[in-house]
């Protein structure tokens, strides 16, 4: 069994894109420049901004951060979307998701210029991807197929499963997987909330891709030897031992799987870290093609 | 085994078009208009745009084919098509492909103003379809949904196989398949040239739409009892007894098929129907939204 170790080649990439930034500096162009939109006061949001924006200084880039009032009206927090997109100092700039309830999620990310949406939630984006174009990918499915890349795992003609049909990561990567691409040229099976059997997919599946957001979920019974697994879930379970006072736990029963696998991602440190990895990859693509 | 009869179906969808035009006729309201871009002389898109053209007049839209030389330049062809945007007149219209090789088909189909692109094709409206928000989707995989649901044939929780990955069939039909929808909900699995053992999946499939351009490619053994299948294929076979000199021929070999199958759609008279009657509900559709 290999661990895939998302950490690992998350600092690679890193390092990588470090020394484009440095390259941009030296040859005197505009260092990149990601904005991030925060609303209201989340635990988990203000966790995942302030860990992008880290990272943001970790490669050189600029970063700046808005956070806004929770009780910010639509149209406050579309004239803040409208700034981002008219300043040209900004490359690319991300909505930390959920939004407040308020607030109209669908029509907000229709609002971010395609060409600065490194999240590529925008349906521009999502439409170019699906259509095997070239576009900002989201980070998450992003980082999951670089890590398949970087490991140098084989997916063409493999039968591919993912669970969970979300437009963060199930559909997306349902559509990569199968792509004419490499990684890609994967059969892929999307099995969901409505599939009755859903080990009866998963068994016959020689790469594994969860992203349900139920811990465990996915149990050694229910996969067949030697096949890819990778975790994308990252629920928070409360745990005192711990300083933070919770643990990640992702979507896949670890102990009981790992004998069986031929490859694992870890929670955490596996898709975790490449997302980030991505965000950044997508910054330094946006700020390539201004 | 009940033949799912695209030609009846299209017909009364026409009918409810329209009743829906003279409605808007009867309030004094511009009649829909449909445009056409047809560049050279390839018989069957000659044969395809007629027929597109006189489906207008049988609904009472209005229609223009804008058929264009050969060897129309690019920029020209570009100049054409923002005429199209900047008509006010116009409320949809159709590039149909395949275009000269000259001519960049990707940046010709970008150039489309989305809310007049009934084809479905531009990736924006593809994105909003693959989100499942409300889009244009394009005709053939619309004209699949549509035909299941007149049958009020049940997909949830069903085990669909979708053969071929086409932007302009198979993908998108497998996003509306999988969607959180009616139809829809199925669990799809996509298989393509890159599957090393398509009947593996196929026998296993509640539901199969095939759309590879191979004609009779799915034998009898290949399914299970009772399946429910969907045939894209409209390959032109040389036939001497027929006065065109050809006949049209589906993926399906529909012989030995017809006596496992609960549901079938016949080649011809079936899925292709279907697609020229959702084109006008899609142009009907840009009229309300103007």
């Amino acid at each position: 069994m290999v661990l895939l170790d998302g950490k690992f080649i998350s600092e690679k990439i890193k390092e990588e894109i470090k020394i484009e930034v440095q390259n941009i500096k030296n040859r005197g162009g505009r260092t990149p420049h990601l904005a991030a939109v925060l609303v209201g006061n989340d635990g988990a949001s203000l966790t995942y901004v302030g860990s992008k924006v880290r990272s943001c200084e970790k490669v050189g880039f600029e970063s700046t951060l808005i956070h806004l009032d929770e009780n910010i009206s639509e149209d406050n927090l579309i004239s803040e979307i409208n700034k981002l997109n008219d300043n040209d100092q900004i490359d690319g700039y991300i909505v930390q998701l959920p939004l407040p309830k308020h607030i109209n999620e669908e029509k907000i990310l229709m609002m971010v210029n395609p060409k600065k949406d490194v999240d590529g939630f925008h349906p521009f984006n999502f439409g170019k991807m699906a259509q095997n174009m070239d576009s900002f990918i989201p980070a998450t499915p992003q980082g999951i197929i670089e890590l398949i890349d970087r490991y140098d795992i084989d997916t063409e003609g493999k039968n591919t499963v993912v669970i969970g049909r979300s437009n963060i990561v199930g559909r997306p990567i349902s559509i990569l997987m199968s792509n004419k691409s490499k990684p890609g040229n994967s059969t892929v099976t999307l099995v969901h909330s409505r599939t009755p059997d859903i080990p009866s997919f998963t068994k016959k599946a020689d790469i594994i891709i969860v992203a349900l957001g139920i811990p465990n979920f996915l149990k050694s019974d229910m996969i067949k030897q030697g096949s890819v697994v990778i975790d994308v879930g990252i629920t928070r379970v409360a745990d005192k031992t711990k300083n933070k006072g919770y643990r990640i736990v992702g979507d896949v029963d670890f102990e009981s799987v790992k004998t069986k696998v031929s490859y694992i991602t870890p929670v955490p440190g596996g898709v975790g870290p490449m997302t980030i990895a991505m965000l950044l990859k997508n910054t330094l693509k946006a700020r390539i093609n201004n």
